[in-house]
């Protein structure tokens, strides 16, 4: 069994991998911390967990670097690269659902975060999107799990950024997100009578995700890439939809591009492409691991539309979390993780 | 591995059943049918899965019956009642989803049903609520799946009733569902704009699922208990909330309550009393199979006041239907079912 | 032009007074304050206001005093029974919308609520449910507007509790209602994703609006009546729904007990009877000032069940609060008020 | 005052038309007419009518031009070509809220629709656009209310297309819906289960209101305009949010954009330009004839992004076309039509 710590087990994205730890059949929660509720019954925070005896704990990192095989840490970007160091390294694995070791370009990281302060540690650090990263994944002792617009627009755009099939300078991502994105602490944004029945932009230009999508695809590309990246809010709780356009560098047809798609992604478990003239929906994707990737071609303008779905606490957060333990197990990628979405939810 | 059919694949409860089967470790679906959608890829009626390459069956019961071990009929009422027979019987077991074999009263039943064709079967059929009829359900042939709000309304009252504890002339139930519960059939008052952002009662004084309960709740009484059942419709997927009222027969404390639910409940895994001054809420229970019960007394009016709280879709229908076959076929009574609520869903 | 003064502008409450004095042909809001934004323009509050160049002030209600005809007072109770004093009631009215005023028993007051501190205001106050005290109402100086569960309780039951159809020891009120009515305080309860996609009870058998309901039924029948009342939060912005359930004194039937409602509410303008075997819904009262009823007898139990609906802002609050001001200066009393229900909304 | 007829008034758009109208102080109505319902109450339709005693006819469309002032249709595209003529037009105005009037390209028309069947009239009708197109549309006899996606996407582009500050070829339009857009008839899209909690795209690069955002552009740049339109269906009853990208043809700053829109909407009451750094979003303009439209210029890509607002059924139908009745008839555009938003609703 994996000995699993978890710090900041008290947001969304904390209680998702704490659901999904519970249930794992390789590994077990040895300790799981929460600034907030410390000293409380993890019930007391979510009630769901009535039938379990979890404790929320201080946090002490390196008390479980010593007792945990691995730890997730779901924390406020900046916190992360002041916690980790080549000490607790040395002792356990970690798997960090922030941003702090997300952008390799450290300029890129100080400009759209905060200090880092742990500029000795990044270069090791492996972005953990497991379907592009998976043979760089495994041996790593530190994992940047994947922002959750990040991975849904990723995803949606490599096959035809690593073919070259699209103008990389007409790039545009207009993403929906329910509000468990926006965590579990209180705003007047996130009132109740505030969010629901409205839809909004936020951060419009300005959301630190944009950096992040940029690195990722300018590897892929092998040039810079710059975007345009929208997220909207959209009164529901779970689900990203990322819908993305680009300009084809030629006249291609469907085919091609599903070619492309297929090159890439035709023995990737979680990735499920939608036939011809079907594009995803939240719906289908959420509870799960899953992205669904559809796309046509709207031959008036030339454009490509591609259109991405995912769970965002899930395989945008938590369930990828998993799987890239999975991988660092040698586990089953699925481990724990295979889910049937759950519909109506 | 057990072998599975499951008629009525395709409606809320039906994929449900298909949900929760497909990943259960000692059974396997080798049977969906579905009326409307026979002969279609079951992703493209549920494109959750994506997949799996499930097929929709026309219905075939003879042939189910010879293949399978267990047959689930999730399927309108009136219409189970004319399927099951002796030969069936003789062949595999069912566990019926509908009302069709709930009431033992037959004249209870053509009066707020329809004609039953099945009359000779009904004796041999038991009500499959887990909890309270679990030695009984043992080596039947046939379970009578119970009703959403019976589940609840029922397993939140049966302790004060069983222990005579609560004024049977005065109970009052008023429960709220979310839309589920209507089935996935259109009609305006399940289209969206309908019924979001609106409440309202329904079938006030007349649901079917009032004389079920109080057929129920007569056994554990001993007598008859005549009662009144309210239904809500409250706009979200998922969940029944049962506020149940009645005079207490004496001035009970809050204690000598709760040892009457522990008296029942203590060793009941998916039955979880709340503490005191905590209610259930249907969120803490979505997407599993758990029960949650809690209760006040208020003195002012020597009423207790019990909330129950499950959620439809799983320990209301198709949750409970795998704990009913787990019973009939001597399994630990949680496999397959034990989910750690999803939250947010 | 009445010159309107509104202290406590920015909570939902205040602010749906604002919305519907801007509109209000014989009212102009000569002062709107707020607490937290004093200074800020009412549009960077609520942008819906973008056209209007209203600002919030600081509150000073003497100042007010001399300049306004009628102050609304919308503010946290225990508030305003400090800033009322026969010093500001020999200048201008007052309607409040908050709970100081609304209990003529001070014991009662102070047990559920806090200290009061204008008790000898209080004798002074009319309970401003308009179709009950509307004579009562005209030529006072202070009006104690209903809170949203307590006008839609009484005003269900206000028929059979006078005409003492009804045995008065067996009411039970269960109330729904949607989140705008616990306000735009932040809190865990009120975010979006706890809240979404939920039904819960709260403050059972101990919310304040039990004894409000309570002392007016109680002027209804001559003596003394004591109830439950549970009140349950719906994932929805706006409507309260009360299901009443009570045992009839005799074997009335359906056209016995219209003839009651009918004696009090045929002339009613705002009350809405709805017709035999239908029943109000939020979404049909939604935007406006109208009070929807309806209900049934059941015959098995010989209880009458009673629903009534209402906007909680409206009739509710605001609405209710300018009929008041349009009794209290002799207008028409559907002036400014008059709205069609919007839907779908 | 002014005589109304409305065809089609139990659609959502034709409800929300007999809302404004029931309450314009100019108009009334003088016959309403229902395919569905009709000898039917209209407050069986809408319960929200409890109060009125309209009643929905069978539609004579010749008898209502000799009755009525103006004629509103309310119905499914194809419906109304067939209906208009010479005789009808000469003895009253029509207000077309359909599609069948706004496409002046005939040809255009009949590919993304069906057969046209009032070729003679159509080069009469003006498109109701009321801020762009309000002297073109005094004294005409018939007008063809824009869409409510392409109201929201026209009046957020116009000043850019017009002043030629961006490049044509680059228009990318992702708009969002609530689902009163896609109207009153049932489909499993719009049950209530099927839409809450889920977004979604449809009619990528097909929806029927491309073109007709590209023929009102294509006149504004006086050169023909193609461009990309992805509708999101959102679960929410009302709104539409359109965001809208664009290169710039300049360096642009800020303020040379604000400047050209404030040169065309400075004085257009119903359009509200929000201040810098703040976005329209759909709640601020509910129930209310107004447009939000915010922008900003992303200096890493040199595209402007503009962010437009409006309530899909006011605006985007029954208010426009009121507006256009009241230009119509030489009132105050704002008659009828000057509502404050209504939040939270």
């Amino acid at each position: 069994m994996i000995n699993v710590g978890i710090i900041g087990a008290t947001g969304y994205a904390g209680s998702e991998l704490v659901r999904i730890i519970s249930a794992h059949p390789d590994a077990q929660i040895k300790t799981l911390t929460s600034q907030s509720y410390a000293g409380k019954k993890y019930s007391e925070v979510y009630e769901s967990y009535r039938h379990k005896d979890y404790i929320c704990d201080e946090e002490d990192i390196e008390k479980m670097a010593d007792e945990c095989d691995v730890i997730f840490l779901a924390l406020p970007h900046g916190v992360a690269s002041k916690k980790v160091n080549e000490n607790i390294l040395s002792k356990t694995k970690i798997i960090d659902l922030g941003a702090d070791f997300r952008l390799q370009n450290i300029e890129t990281y100080e400009n759209w975060y905060t200090t880092h302060y742990a500029k000795d540690i990044l270069p090791e650090a492996i972005y953990g999107l497991c379907e592009i990263n998976r043979e760089k994944i495994k041996g790593k002792r530190i994992v940047a799990n994947p922002g959750c617009y990040t991975s849904c627009s990723i995803l949606s755009l490599y096959p035809l950024v690593k073919e070259k099939m699209i103008d990389l300078k007409t790039i545009i991502i207009d993403a929906k997100s329910g509000a468990t994105g926006a965590g579990r602490g209180l705003s007047l944004a996130n009132h109740y009578c505030e969010l629901n029945e409205s839809v909004k932009a936020y951060k419009v230009a300005s959301h630190r995700h944009t950096p992040e999508i940029e690195e990722q695809l300018s590897y892929a590309a092998g040039e810079d890439v710059v975007l345009n990246f929208t997220p909207h809010l959209i009164p529901m709780d779970r689900g990203i939809l990322a819908t993305c356009y680009a300009n084809l560098n030629k006249d291609y047809t469907y085919d091609d591009i599903r070619s492309a798609y297929e090159k890439y992604y035709k023995d990737e478990y979680f990735i499920r492409l939608t036939k011809e003239g079907t594009f995803p929906e939240t719906k289908w994707v959420k509870g799960s691991n899953f992205v669904d990737i559809g796309f046509t071609i709207d031959k008036r303008t030339n454009r490509v539309i591609v259109i991405g779905a995912l769970d965002n606490l899930f395989k945008g957060a938590a369930g990828q979390a998993v799987q890239n333990m999975n991988i660092l197990f040698g586990l089953d990628e699925k481990t724990g993780i295979d889910f049937v979405p759950v519909f109506p939810a």
